[in-house]
């Protein structure tokens, strides 16, 4: 029976550029780490994950702890994590709400890296261990920010420049649309007011008249406002993602609509799942194997969805090719997952794995059929990223400071308006 | 890649003894399929499940319809059964209330063998394809019954003769106990007017004052009827199941008592799961991978339990060793499960897998631990039992129409009381 050796743990970051949110701004870098799980039959489980200070420690604390785990046996994996993170909270801070535990992200990451290991001890790819494909083109949607043009290009060039009006942002569509193909089109809203992204959103309308339009403003909008913009986007959005913050305030908007809510925020455990039924507040739930515990847990989660009867998407933070290809996998194991996923992929140009970075066709990408995860490491880019992350200074996520940077007055808000 | 080249699909009958329920008795044979998936690698998966009429002849239909199937993809033989089954209905009748769907019987039955041609092309055993096992000596509880003596001794002997008092059941449960080691008590009650149900209950906690105590009604119970066995048995019974006949007299009852209710007869699908938990209709799910879809299935039953905040036990109907070893794979994989498992394996005498019967210690079963599901096939035994089958012109259960050769007047009532 294979074991688990050693588990290396390698925080990277990767030029970004300065995406805009409700929250405040992408930083100069973004961070991620890179898992290398060895057995003592020779092979190299890959995974990566988020990079920021909390989830890093806690890949760290877990790594030397997971000697002898029969990647197998998530349970045994499952046992060990919540025995060294007892009480450890959330992963952006112990007690934030809404916020991801450290227990479900650590598992999560070192669950697609077992994975990783059974399909190549097995020579199968990773879907085949979750229950078989039912697609082999995943398709992806092109995910538009307002931005500002990037001031500080030490670690990495800009993208596009500064897109802070309507107008400029259709052309950051059409750009993304003429270089992937993209068929659907996300806009992370809650950035402008409230009138600005209905118009950026007509406009879309306007200049992409046959793609699946949506918008996430990240919980910005009381519910009047939502309802606001509901009635003038009444026919234009596929769904609209995250509008109001916390589960009782998407609930209330939800029995006041008949646009489908969907939501990153507010479900994002299995209980979670539970009280949205119950409180029938949204219609359809972002999958994403970083924090639904793994692969086996997004799998789970899409049962869950179909059961009751809830639309599955695919959500996304910024990440580079080994996390691409798990998303692809659980993509092609998830029968209902009915929407294009969410990807920040083309808002880097930098990759990690060997064959440098997968190739959209009409905004899809073909799940790897190797082995596994189906993609190799290229250890030089991997040790170039790390040394960026000792040189980049930055060990936390923090866009809101980052704001600040732009906007000296900037203040936090939810809801916004 | 390993590939379905033939599945044969053989009907057996087991010698049983009138074993009596709400409904009926069991009839002097009951009936199994025994399923061996062969691939182009030699190798043989196996699968126990009902032999129903209308169960057996949706596996045969299938049966040639799964050449080509990779046992991984088990999401292609879900398509292949719901395109071969469309619109069959229940598995006891196409209309049938509360019946379980042909489709996901087929698909479990089938689902088990593909496992076990994994487990067995891996060298692990199935609990590992299911995210390892938690534990590794399964509890069962003594299943009881008020039976008759068995008239026509043609096709095997009787057990325990007739058990028809409360005096007597207790008698038949001390011999359990003696015999198995069991910790915990079922009685399938709904035979006897409810206060002689009551009356055995008491007694067997006067006769086993620290063994976990359950009665199973079947659903013959009004609420009235159900409040006030409750209250009779406050104390005594560790759950109540199936107390009472439908999610909503079930959730009227649930809203008036404390006392933990449990069903398999209620919750059958994972539509149900949703639907009981928006009525708070029950605290305990019964899982069973014979139509919980298989064994991935009840794992993801349990998922949903743990995250609803519900119970899960394991339902059992007549069987033999092939589904005993499923059983406990399924249950080394379920963290939730809490109580001791449902069996009726005590109930027969005969034994269809190599090395006869597996051993009961202290109520409990080791998981097996060969590749798969750890058991072989005995060809002369199934040919046996394959041949009792065709002599025994019992094509189909009936427990109604058995019932009416004790009592020539019998009724079949729900609720009874």
């Amino acid at each position: 029976m294979m074991k688990v050796t050693e588990v290396l743990v390698t925080p990277i970051a990767i030029p970004d550029v300065p995406l805009a949110n409700t929250k405040g701004v992408h930083q100069s870098v973004f961070l991620r780490a890179v898992i290398q799980m060895r057995t003592d039959t020779g092979l190299v489980g890959l995974s990566e994950t988020y990079g920021a200070k909390r989830t890093l420690a806690g890949l760290r604390k877990l790594a030397p702890l997971l000697e002898g785990l029969d990647p197998y046996d998530l349970r045994d994996l499952r046992r060990r994590i919540d025995a060294a993170l007892a009480d450890a909270g959330g992963i952006n801070a112990p007690t934030a709400l809404a916020d991801h535990k450290l227990t479900d992200v650590v598992f999560s990451a070192y669950e697609i890296a077992c994975l990783d290991l059974r399909g190549k001890e097995l020579g199968r790819p990773m879907y085949d261990l979750l229950g078989g494909a039912v697609r082999k083109k995943i398709s992806f949607g092109g995910y538009l920010f307002f931005k500002f043009a990037k001031r500080d290009l030490t670690f990495g060039p800009d993208i596009m420049g500064e897109v802070m009006t309507p107008d400029e942002l259709v052309r950051q569509a059409r750009a993304f649309v003429d270089e992937y193909g993209f068929r659907s089109l996300k806009l992370k809203g809650g950035v402008l007011e409230p009138d600005l992204e209905i118009e950026t959103m007509l406009k879309l309308r306007e200049a992409f008249p046959h793609h699946a339009l949506r918008i996430d403003p990240m919980g910005a909008w009381t519910v009047p406002t939502a309802l606001r913009v509901i009635e003038k986007l009444d026919g234009v959005l596929e769904y609209l993602e995250d509008p109001c913050r916390g589960m009782d305030a998407m609930a209330a908007l939800s029995a006041r609509t008949d646009m489908p809510l969907a939501t990153n925020l507010v479900v994002v455990e299995f209980e979670q799942v539970i009280e949205a039924i119950g409180k029938d507040a949204v219609q359809i739930i972002l999958s994403d194997h970083h924090y639904w515990r793994g692969a086996t847990g997004a799998i789970q989660l899409g049962e869950m969805c179909r059961a009751a009867g809830l639309g599955v998407a695919m959500h996304s933070n910024s990440h580079l090719g080994i996390s691409l290809a798990a998303m692809c996998h659980v993509a092609a194991a998830t029968p209902n997952l009915s929407y294009d996923c969410d990807t920040h992929y083309p808002w880097s140009t930098r990759e990690i794995i060997k064959g440098g970075r997968p190739r959209f066709t009409d905004g899809a990408v073909r799940v790897p059929e190797g082995p596994g995860l189906g993609v190799e490491l290229d250890d030089v880019a991997v040790a170039e990223l790390h040394d960026l992350y000792q040189r980049a200074m930055v060990a936390d996520r923090d866009d809101t400071d980052e704001m600040l940077k732009y906007i000296p007055n900037f203040v936090r808000k939810v809801p916004r308006w």
